[in-house]
């Protein structure tokens, strides 16, 4: 294995991580917030540049790395950055443990939402910053961001990409990787500095634009109101965030195809048509369910209806109701949407609708091939042939998260008051959406599981990031076996 | 498609049934039930026997048929047999609704063992054993005890016995199908009457040893007292029942070996490996956990935590403690048994070990794959390669359980007052296993829910049984489509 590239490759991303950090001190400055909190993010980030720096040092001599070192690279990144990007928040002193203060990294890194803090309204502007801030980094990808902003990195590169971006395929839109992520990143930033445009024309005080900017663009979640988007009560937001989610959920490779002028292109991707589907179809059931068992006003039931679904599909998280209080069938609904997610080469986290897409025609083809066993039946998605590694790929994902799941509701469940709490915490985590039912509902917080359920949590949040491969590479033994 | 074979092979079986329905009518005479609950027997007996009759009468030119024309036969066979079973249920006035009687009849063919009828113990004894009798016949297959019974069928009948014997693969045992069959039925009949006798031995009523041994053999479940094993009280015949639940959770081809004397062969199972050990440690840790959790006496823990491990493993249903006050994580280890389920080839239901071994294997092997991709790697069951075209047939199992386990909940939904209801009752009935959880638990009963509902259950029923595609064939348009 090639240790030494691992360790270069950590060390740029922790310079990165540092600078980044300045970001929150300068706004802790701007707004006066507690010295005590200023400085333990201008500490961190200069522990994180020394470790970086000296890192960086290595001498490489074999500059080429395989799918392996790939692997450990992006989880052992994932799992660096949340600790690093914790340590100001501990130090700050207000989250009651580094646990605590990890675990909100975590998840804002992977872009999950899910919170520890039960009063977000008393937190620092510079922590508020930071958390959705790291949304934003987590959403498109820090290695993508390394990627962009380093031009002498490789060719072999793309096997950090293919990692971190996800989907079960990853193309590059142009021959040159570092040029693909340079264009993914402009697509990113440009769409969020609109967003942010547009929430203050509709009404929304700057900072909150900012972060609520990028909770959205990185289909996080993160808030700074303990009622979330319900705060604002403005239609106009809800209906602007509620887009925006939907198009933060879509494969940015199509917004290139824009760009490019190949509106065509756009609107023939399968995965696209599968996705609006989805979320019109729910949509319509949802509205109806809402309007007709619980005598809402047709219009409520339609808007509520509409911010719930693309916040869901596209686990993402926002809420400006408790739809706690829906009936059973649209939880249901919802729960389905929660596992399917948004489209692969995303921010969005879950299953993803590229394989949910793939595995319904494999099924059908099953159906079919039962009916007439002689007729050879293969079938398409995107165009492409779904041939025997495709579906060998698709398979395994599948087992994967099946059993990963598994195994962590058990572990869960040995510190849960019921089914639903342990189901939707691991649900919630390890499809990136944030909240969950009962007590890690949409009104209730995680901070009551016990330090080793938090840990299992994290795990869950960046396995689920990362499409689970690369965490279970990362802590299985053989991996570090000398071959 | 061979219409006039379908009919002459649906036809024949109904005169089986026929023959089989005037079991219930000696029992009602013994043990003078209302006469009108005999007549209902007698008369549905007639009538099914005429129709059988003329079912059989129809000429068939082509005798051979293929996996198409099989799948629709098991499928059709076992609506049927659950609409004409459930009909003397309905006639004798002890069921309320048509839909009633036949879902406590297609769930016992499909060794389901839940249960419309909130007290059990003021039903005609001739209505007790015939709800046990169909664990019976339903736990080795009908079609097989045609095919047994039958010796003139051709060899083409492998289709029927492939959709209807449950496991991924179905090896003929010997060369000769028809004595395949026989001699699986010996073993399953001859394992019946011991059991029988064990339970006579062990204090049990006659009547009642004859019908649990029905459940026990079928991995139905179905009782006649209201507590179910529990009613007895006696640990002898929790051990009975406990050890022969995991007996029959094995695939009988195992049996075989050891009647023609290959001892080795049958220790040599990996399927049998995986299950015992999965028992076990489920055992252990399920023991540990209600011992520390509810500081029950170890001898009581254990002596419960076995038999209901065993029950629910190999999804018989019964119960001698009301496992819904144990801890959380008991539950989640429970649940998980249920959908793993027992032996492909045995009587027992859910997804079966050889399914979830392979499964596991393979997540395994692609887990040694990420670290080294250019290792070409395979990986063995059974010590037979598992090649394409078995993973693929594996995929699509999954895929096709997921998808219609998702949308029975999404329907079951409009007409449950929880989530756990909701997704237990589909959980409980898709495995064969019985009891669910909340209102559908062990000491509820499924008479609650919409006859709409109860149609669903029942699809969810025989479908589990069947492993799902026989009905999906048979209730999809383009399998009727003219070509």
């Amino acid at each position: 294995m090639n240790i030494n590239m691992i360790f270069k490759v950590i060390g740029r991303l922790l310079l990165l991580v540092a600078v980044l950090m300045l970001l929150p001190v300068m706004v802790g400055v701007y707004f006066g917030d507690d010295l005590k909190t200023i400085l333990s993010f201008l500490g961190t980030a200069l522990v994180v540049a020394i470790i970086g720096f000296l890192l960086n040092m290595q001498k490489v001599k074999i500059r080429t790395f395989f799918t392996k070192e790939g692997l450990i690279i992006v989880a052992l990144s994932w799992v660096l950055m949340s600790f690093f990007g914790g340590l100001p928040l501990y130090f700050s002193g207000e989250y009651k443990s580094l646990i605590d203060a990890c675990f909100e990294i975590s998840s804002g890194f992977t872009t999950t939402g899910a919170t520890v803090s039960t009063n977000v309204e008393i937190l620092s502007k510079s922590i508020l910053f930071w958390r959705s801030f790291t949304h934003l980094i987590g959403g498109m990808g820090v290695l993508v961001f390394v990627l962009a902003i380093m031009p002498q990195m490789k060719e072999d590169s793309i096997y950090l990409m293919k990692a971190e971006v996800p989907g079960p395929v990853f193309g590059k839109i142009v021959s040159k990787l570092g040029d693909t992520a340079r264009i993914l990143y402009k697509i990113y930033l440009g769409l969020t500095a609109l967003l942010i445009l547009a929430l203050y024309l509709a009404g929304m005080p700057l900072f909150d634009s900012v972060v609520h900017a990028f909770g959205t663009a990185g289909t996080g979640g993160f808030g700074i109101k303990n009622t979330s988007i319900g705060y604002y009560n403005s239609p106009a937001i809800e209906l602007i965030i509620g887009i925006a989610m939907l198009i933060f959920g879509v494969n940015f490779n199509l917004y290139y195809f824009i760009l490019i002028g190949k509106i065509k292109e756009f609107f023939r991707s399968e995965e696209l048509k599968w996705y609006l589907s989805i979320v019109g179809l729910a949509v319509v059931v949802i509205t109806l369910n809402i309007y007709s068992a619980m005598a809402y006003p047709f219009p409520e039931s339609l808007r509520h209806t509409f911010f719930t679904v693309s916040s869901i599909m596209t686990t993402t998280g926002y809420s400006t109701a408790d739809f706690a209080q829906w009936p059973l069938f649209s939880h249901v609904v919802l729960l389905v949407l929660m596992f399917i997610g948004g489209c692969a080469g995303s921010t969005a986290g879950g299953i993803k609708v590229a394989r949910v897409g793939t595995a319904v025609k494999s099924a059908l083809a099953e159906i079919k091939r039962a009916r007439n066993p002689k007729r050879v039946l293969t079938f398409h998605f995107e165009g492409k042939l779904v041939d025997i590694d495709l579906m060998k790929s698709l398979t395994n994902y599948f087992l994967l998260y099946i059993f990963t799941f598994a195994i962590m509701i058990l572990l869960i469940s040995l510190d849960s008051p019921n089914f639903t709490t342990a189901f939707s915490a691991v649900a919630a985590t390890f499809n990136n959406i944030g909240p969950g039912l009962d007590v890690v509902g949409p009104t209730g917080s995680f901070a009551g599981f016990s330090d080793f359920s938090k840990i299992i949590l994290i795990f869950a949040m960046i396995a689920g990031r990362l499409e689970i491969l690369p965490m279970l590479i990362l802590f299985s033994p053989g991996t570090w076996k000398r071959t």
